[in-house]
């Protein structure tokens, strides 16, 4: 779920590329110059993801763009006689390059955890201590000033296939695709849920992952390469900056910085909101039809959780007058009044504002069985408060990992958790206010507020993307609904929960009659 | 093992306790009127630790000697029914206390994992995703600003019973004593093991455990104590001094600051070294048999490891002239050459400076069945670099967790680590080298440089008993020995390798005559 900003088909024509490529490659080589002349710190670049996607060529190509001698690549197979005889990050360890020097790793220490796990050598309290264990041998690194950059490449299950299939065609290629190759492709859920919780425990401030689409040579390439010479000049920024001596890391910088992501960000031209259907809609009586009964359907679903103990927490993003309020009413009107809560998040009390900013959600924790409803929720931190500068970059960047932390003991606990992102189209909006400023019933609603965060579309839109690539994980995705047409948002959300709770209740006691 | 700092016979006596708390008093209660006007951030206290080292007592003690009006103060027990429909940290979030006020959490989220782990509920992996998942909850809170204290309680076994013994004595504490804690005295061991493990993953920079001898009541009251007040007052002055808006917290300071152990340190009156029996020795006709007794036994055993692949790490530390140089012989005199290896740790080589401090010791790991001495190892790090600011103190105070991550992976790959604390006393180094003065095949050994660092016995002594408190571990145990009489010194390293190896030989394989 979190690669979805992955898999939007971004292009960079070659036209483009031709122009871009000898601008970057001599950055990239005075980049590298630098590092060397400084002689303070060495860079560490790993390369892992999905078969296909270009980890292998990638690498060829920053041998190629850049100066060889100062560049050492390292790629793994299954350990010698020499290193199985020593603790597994000996190889590691040893291969690490000097300070001034860049060495390549190709799936290096995340291959084995990942491929455990994938093949169920480990369960998954072993497969996270794996990943603590990667997380400390980096943090000592990257304490020390080495600069550790991680790329994610990305394919969708398709992409994979299509990619593999065309490797295969071309009798020069052909080598490339073993059995073993389609035999993970088979597996490709079981890479991404683990592929998801590498990212999601292994992404820290210091060492980040870069998740990048791989569908397009282009794009890929110049993505990588953009990548690594801004946050190579930025590292060094910061030793110029401190003028240290010994290769001890400069101090945390807790101002405004880019990251590797905003990088990504501004070399993309789409977004998961620009490729939603803003056109789908149901005719009134479909809708009746289809509301009347999924409603009954989450009645009979409810009074189920309710017996079984199941706990379902719902919250509602989206941009005002997305149709957040009339979504949660049809949701509403089939539970019993004394199984559910509905809580409007609006500025927080005096009492909230003295406690951690989750401390007011931990509150409304519904009790089993029953259902809690958000409209607007915890993640107005890394919207809003974001946007509107409420926060600072350093707090709203720390709540990704706040907020999967939160909602991993939630479904850890047995919660079902659905998050829903109503959309409308700026334009769809706009006729929606002005249709709140004609009818004197709706005009309560709309504010200059409204007026005035409408002017920031484009920074929530960022913000929406950010959100999906950093929080939408297996266990607790985001539902993306297209909104311009109010029927059809309201019958896909009532039928999203429904789903959800189904597919939990069944996890939790088989029936017979399945 | 860790332990063994707190295990030293501290005692405060009654008039130096009289005169003392009436100004602790006042100050605590001028830091708790301080947090509660600048009203920027809550302050959590944790006590957790063995039964009967005074925890509930200090606790009372804190509500006489500050304002309990803002004071709360959380004990935890079985989860009521509203608690267990919840995730289980729904009711620490819901107890945490708002900006200004001052929370007293007793065992709290700390309690569970330890008992489980005891008992045997829960694998070791599983344990450590339960100390991770505390550990991220905390951060959450002191990223936010909040300033956490943790105590760890401590009593050795045979004071935990004595005390248990005087409570049940006296008529008005024997309901304290139940017999689940007699039960839990006889898991000591058990005990101390998870204690060790929730130590070491929890202590962070931001929220570190102190280790507080338990046995003498004024001596842990005024440690206590005066902890709290060191360190609120140098979370406050952190605020004021950067003068933030809202409860944000302040930058790191990663300049020099004294820690909570810091404190401990400068109320104790005696050290791990204090306490060694520094006149043991050996007559030569004993020292010649035993000697010779060992060097047969440790060549069979290293027999036996090099045919069972059992690897073995040995380091040597401690002042100079205190004989490591002779114990090492005694140990290599019993070994084929071709299976061991003395690695002398002098200045870094120019590789070796270019790359991270643990790097050049990684390279020396042993192949399987062989062992590798080191005289002086990483601990350089903690001990000549922090003495003589070779080391800036974040580098070497980060230095015990890189140590023990660094240990850790040697001992899980099955590898024996032993390492040796020699020690000798100022008056029997000065003896030993005026005679290398006086000795003309001895000159060389001795430099200004030892003159020197003759001058710094008090930091180093501070340094050692800092490594065995962080860094001594059930696994990776210190072991202090006495070295005035180099004859007691050789014999009691022989036979301490000797032990660790035959354990460990033994739990590979038990052979059918055991």
């Amino acid at each position: 779920m979190m690669f979805r900003t992955a898999e939007l088909g971004q292009k960079i024509s070659k036209s483009e590329f031709r122009e871009k490529v000898p601008v970057l490659r001599q950055e990239l080589l005075e980049a590298q110059r630098k590092v060397r002349e400084l002689a303070k710190f060495p860079v560490i670049i790993v390369f892992a993801g999905v078969n296909g996607a270009g980890k292998g060529e990638i690498i060829n190509l920053l041998n190629a763009w850049m100066d060889p001698r100062w560049l050492v690549t390292h790629a793994y197979d299954l350990p010698s006689d020499e290193e199985t005889e020593r603790p597994e990050f000996w190889r590691f360890w040893r291969d690490l390059p000097a300070t001034g020097r860049i060495g390549l790793f190709l799936s290096s220490w995340y291959s084995r955890p990942v491929l455990d796990r994938v093949h169920n050598q480990i369960a998954e309290a072993e497969f996270n201590n794996l990943l603590e264990k990667i997380l400390k041998f980096e943090k000592a690194l990257t304490d020390d000033g080495t600069l550790i950059l991680k790329f994610w490449m990305h394919l969708s299950k398709k992409e994979q296939k299509k990619r593999l299939k065309e490797l295969e065609k071309d009798e020069l290629t052909r080598w490339r695709v073993k059995e073993v190759d389609w035999d993970n492709w088979r597996l490709y859920e079981k890479f991404e849920e683990a592929a998801e919780r590498v990212i999601m425990k292994t992404s820290t401030g210091k060492s980040p992952w870069c998740i990048v689409e791989g569908s397009d040579r282009n794009f890929r390439s110049l993505t990588v390469g953009t990548i690594i010479r801004d946050e190579i000049n930025k590292h060094l920024e910061k030793f110029e900056r401190v003028g240290k001596v010994g290769h001890e890391a400069p101090a945390e910088d807790k101002t405004v910085e880019t990251t590797a992501s905003d990088t990504i960000t501004q070399l993309k031209s789409t977004t998961v909101l620009d490729v939603m259907d803003m056109t789908l809609a149901l005719t009134k009586k479909d809708y009746n039809k289809a509301l009347r009964a999924w409603q009954a359907k989450l009645n009979e679903l409810q009074r189920n959780a309710l017996k079984k103990k199941l706990s379902t927490i719902i919250l509602f993003e989206g941009p005002d007058a997305s149709g957040k309020g009339g979504a949660v009413r049809r949701l509403t009107a089939a539970i019993d009044a004394r199984h559910y809560q509905v809580i409007p998040i609006a500025a927080p009390t005096e009492e909230e504002r003295a406690h951690h900013y989750l401390w007011r959600f931990w509150r409304h924790i519904p009790r089993a069985g029953r259902i809690t409803i958000f409209d607007r929720s915890w993640y107005g931190r890394v919207l809003v408060e974001r946007v509107e500068k409420l926060a600072t970059e350093d707090q709203w960047r720390r709540a990704y990992a706040e907020i999967n932390d939160f909602e991993q003991m939630l479904t850890d606990s047995g919660i079902v958790l659905i998050k829903f992102w109503m959309h409308v189209t700026k334009e769809e909006q706009y006729k929606r206010f002005k249709l709140r400023e004609e009818t004197p019933h709706k005009q309560w609603k709309l504010t200059d507020e409204d007026w005035r965060n409408r002017e920031k579309w484009d920074d929530y839109v960022t913000a929406v993307n950010d959100i999906v690539e950093h929080t939408s994980t297996r266990v607790a995705p985001w539902d993306l609904i297209e909104g311009n047409d109010k029927r059809h948002a309201r019958v896909k959300v009532i039928k999203t929960v429904c789903d959800r709770m189904e597919v939990a209740l069944k996890g939790m006691a088989p029936s017979s009659d399945e």
